[in-house]
């Protein structure tokens, strides 16, 4: 549900808050197919930082809104992660946007290569065309 | 200055929140040509939602680091502009985002023409080829 | 579960995000009691602005750490309603917030008493001395 | 001034979005008396969690208002510091916050005595009764 810490003056979502609400699909899909975030940033040392974010604003969400994330996987390179994540509310698409990030070593700075069995845990989830 | 605020347990700037940072300096913008954002909201109920955002992330930033924000108008629409953000540290360019917002009325959820006055103090920044 | 987006260079809760986590804590329990936040905003035009809040920030809070969120009632006056919120992870309280807020009208800014049906509902949560 | 990021939907500032107000302030302030925070916890590794935090919301802040920010020193332990926050509109007090922040090892957990010249920095700002 769309909280009364998203939103703005103007009723509607602020859209830095739509990216928080992206953030924890995220997490919750990473945990999901077994590959926490929190374990490969506390323990491994590696993260995900952002390259590249393209976003397409289609409605307006409001506060009490209910919404669903979906999250699929567009590209799958040696060290990136293409996701798609769509935003539905009950009138339709709400927002979709298409991030790229980098698994990369937080104390070197340097991309790692996706390990093979996060690789084959985020297989099922690429995009058909 | 990027503050302790906007960064992450990897001790970067947590991406959601350079779009806070480039909130600030579209407000700072609209005041500096005499348009502020808060009498457009406050008094006439026209805002400027999002309907594209396009960002790339080309170099980290850290806590304390120093940054400059510019911004260029790319479109000047009958009821749309295009504002490119730049945002540089001391190696350089670290983010450049191009979004397109809309003027529209609050109540109504309708866009609104770019009024005369507010039009001409945006063309001096448009952006040259 | 204590999430990335909550987390500061430091590695742990940055302060303010815990307020984000007991925000959307008072919106659970208002919603769990059949009188959600959403409702009174946005269709009744009354809010819950705070007046006074005291936190004990006991043990700190990392990314990916579970914890728990109580509400009880510690006041239900005329317009003021008293809730303490405690946070507890595995090793016990983690943090601990009376806030007094106030039952206003959003469009006249004036205290409004609480409704019967809503002081019943919050009734059984009354805090045992 | 109150930004759009800082407001809800019931045009107010959003209560946790003082304590990103309050938390600016006080990298403003360490850095003016020469001790800034990204120096303490990027070099030193050392920060100030919070330990307690009092404020009372006097009048509310709405998007565009100017504001002002003190700060005193109310208490200078031997790890501790108090510090307490005024914000101030042009009607008046706005919010009053009392903070007790520790110097501490960011690695170990443990309390940090303050060094001297820090200490020599803060006393000029102690409260007078």
């Amino acid at each position: 549900m769309i909280q009364f810490s998203h939103c703005d003056p103007a009723g509607i979502v602020f859209y830095p808050q739509f990216f928080y609400i992206l953030s924890e699909a995220k997490e919750d899909f990473l945990m999901h197919i077994g590959h926490p975030q929190h374990h490969y940033i506390n323990k491994l040392r590696t993260g995900w930082p952002m390259v590249r974010l393209e976003t397409d604003f289609k409605r307006p969400s409001r506060y009490g809104d209910q919404i669903d994330v979906d999250i699929e996987v567009f590209k799958l390179g040696n060290t990136s992660l293409g996701l798609e994540y769509t935003i539905r509310g009950d009138d339709g698409e709400r927002l979709v946007a298409n991030s790229v990030i980098v698994l990369t070593n937080l104390d070197t700075g340097k991309p790692q290569p996706i390990p093979d069995d996060l690789r084959a845990a985020l297989t099922p989830y690429l995009k058909q065309d």
